[in-house]
C-alpha cells in the first residue's frame, strides 16, 4: 500500500501563514482541492495542542482517504494513528523512527543534496522532500538546492521525490524534465483565500508540467 | 520493579541554569551526590540534539542503576530505552504515553491541585510531581500550589509524590510532616559549582525533614 501513494500535491501546514481560521478548515479545503497528501507540522504549539489538532485532523484526511504525515513527532504519529512521519537533519534519526513507528509507516526525510539522499535512501525512507529550491519567507537563510543537484539526486535515488519551497504556480514550470513526483506546497495553499481553488490550480498545473517533460 | 523507584532526590536538568560545560557532566555529579532519578528536560533543543543528549545521559544513568525519565517526548524515550516519561498538563494526554511506553514504563505527571492529581491517578500515573510549589527564575507566572493543597493531595493520593519548583536547602524543611516521598530540584542542583555537594546536603537534609515528622 505504501508503494501506491500519489505524492503529487503534498501539503504541509503551517499555522502562521494560513488564512483560515484553523488548520482543519485550512486542510478540508486543501484536500478537497485535489491534495494527495498532508503533513501536519507544528513548530511552536504545545504537545498538547498539536496531538489535538493532530486528531481533527486525522478525521478529514481518514474520511478523504489521503495519508497523513506528522512531522517530526513519531510520539504523536504514533497517538493519533497517523500514516508516517517527516523528518528534517535535525530531528531523529530515521533509524530511531523507523523501530518506534514500524515498517508499514510512511516514513520521508528532507535532504538538500545527494549525500543526504543517499543517506535518507539507504536507511530505508519512503520518499525524500528535496529542497529547499528556492527562497521563501519562512526558510529565507536555507542554503537552497540547485536544480543541478535534483537532476543528480532523481539520477541516483529511485524513491519519491517531492521539492518543496518556494513552490508555487510561477515555479512549476521549471521542474518539467526533472522527474519529480510532486511537489511540496506550503503558502501557496495555505495562505490563499481559496485554497481549494489553489490545490486544484496547483493540481493541474504539475500534471501538464509532468506531461510534457 | 516500578514500585521499588526510590523518589527521594529527583533532578529535573535545565541547559539554561546549568553551571556545568554539559547536560552529561552535570548529571554525573548529581548522581555521584545521590540524586536517586533523573528527569532530561529540553524545551529548546532540537529533536536531534534532544536525542543525542539522551544517548549520551542513558549511559551515566545506566551505569549508575538511577531511573531515567524523559520530558514530554514519548518518542525520544522510546529511542533511548528510557525508563519513563514526564509529562504536564499541556503535553501528550496521560493514555496515550501509556500506550505508546506500555505498562512497564514510568509515567508521572505535572499536576498543581487536588483535581489534577486525582485525574492523573485515575488514568494510571505512577508518580505525580506536585507544584510549582514556590516562585522561582524558571516559573514566576506559574500558579503556585500551597502547603494545604500538598496536604489534601496527600491525604487523597496513593501514589510517590515529589514536589517541585523552588525546592532548595531553605525550603526543605518546610516539607516536615507532609509525607511527600521526594524533592524535585533543578537550580539547586544544576546551577550550582559543586553539584554532587549539593545533591548530597540536599539528601541528608530531606532524609532528616522526613525522618523527624
Amino acid at each position: 500500500m505504501k508503494s501506491n501513494i500519489d505524492y503529487s500535491l503534498y501539503l504541509v501546514t503551517d499555522r502562521k501563514l494560513m488564512a483560515a481560521n484553523s488548520i482543519e478548515e485550512c486542510v478540508e479545503q486543501a484536500v478537497s482541492g485535489g491534495c494527495t497528501v498532508v503533513q501536519l507540522r507544528e513548530k511552536t504549539a504545545s504537545s498538547r495542542e498539536f496531538y489535538e489538532t493532530a486528531v481533527r485532523v486525522r478525521k478529514i484526511t481518514a474520511d478523504r482517504g489521503v495519508p497523513l504525515i506528522i512531522n517530526d513527532r513519531a510520539d504523536i504519529a504514533l497517538a493519533v494513528n497517523a500514516d508516517g512521519v517527516h523528518i528534517g537533519q535535525e530531528d531523529l534519526p530515521l533509524e530511531m523512527v523507523r523501530r518506534i513507528m514500524g515498517k508499514d509507516a510512511i516514513i520521508g526525510v528532507s535532504v538538500g543534496n545527494v549525500a543526504e539522499a543517499a543517506a535518507a535512501a539507504a536507511m530505508g525512507a519512503d520518499y525524500l522532500g528535496v529542497g529547499a529550491m528556492f527562497a521563501t519567507g519562512t526558510k529565507t537563510d536555507a542554503n537552497l538546492t540547485g536544480m543541478d543537484e535534483l537532476r543528480r539526486i532523481r539520477a541516483e535515488i529511485k524513491i519519491p521525490i517531492v521539492v518543496i519551497g518556494g513552490i508555487n504556480k510561477d515555479t512549476v514550470p521549471l521542474f518539467a524534465g526533472t522527474g519529480i513526483d510532486g511537489i511540496a506546497v506550503v503558502s501557496a495553499v495555505v495562505s490563499q483565500k481559496d485554497p481549494c481553488g489553489a490545490a486544484r490550480e496547483l493540481k493541474t498545473l504539475f500534471k501538464n508540467t509532468m506531461g510534457v517533460q
